[in-house]
């Protein structure tokens, strides 16, 4: 089955499902500024587009473009910045 | 915006947004055999699964693991075997 998932008044959408190595989503953001909370090890990886990203416990900003990741623990927040449609997957592992 | 597309009764899902270069989609497909058709050139990303792919003109299945692509011309049809959930990147250019 896949879940179809919106967040932040439809600005964020993603589509849910499973594989032999866990649960992942596919998703789109619109343009804007994000904050996420995290309940298991996530890993990000950026596939069209851009984000900027303000890992948790860093005051920096960071940029991934396509083709990057990065990974997040749980129970942590994290803040991601986009300027263009972006999409992702995130591997829930 | 992002749109919600689904076909095959809910066993293909996409989110549909516009980047600079184009219009995208990203997917998922449940296992099956589905036989897809093309209004515009189409370059196919396999982000997460396998896809085997009958292209336009061809009798050969041929295989496509995350991280490979392959495209379609504009008015063609091709089929793809999914044996497990598998996402997709697709632009349309």
């Amino acid at each position: 089955m896949i879940s179809t998932n919106e967040y932040f008044d439809g600005q964020v959408k993603s589509l849910g499902y499973t594989t032999s190595i866990g649960n992942s989503t596919i998703g789109v953001m619109e343009p804007g500024t994000y904050e996420f909370g995290t309940s298991t090890h996530e890993t990000m990886h950026v596939i069209e587009g851009e984000m900027i990203v303000k890992l948790p416990g860093s005051t920096a900003w960071l940029t991934f473009k396509a083709g990057a990741s990065y990974e997040i623990d749980a129970d942590e927040k994290f803040q991601v910045k986009v300027s263009a449609h972006t999409a992702y997957l995130c591997q829930y592992k």
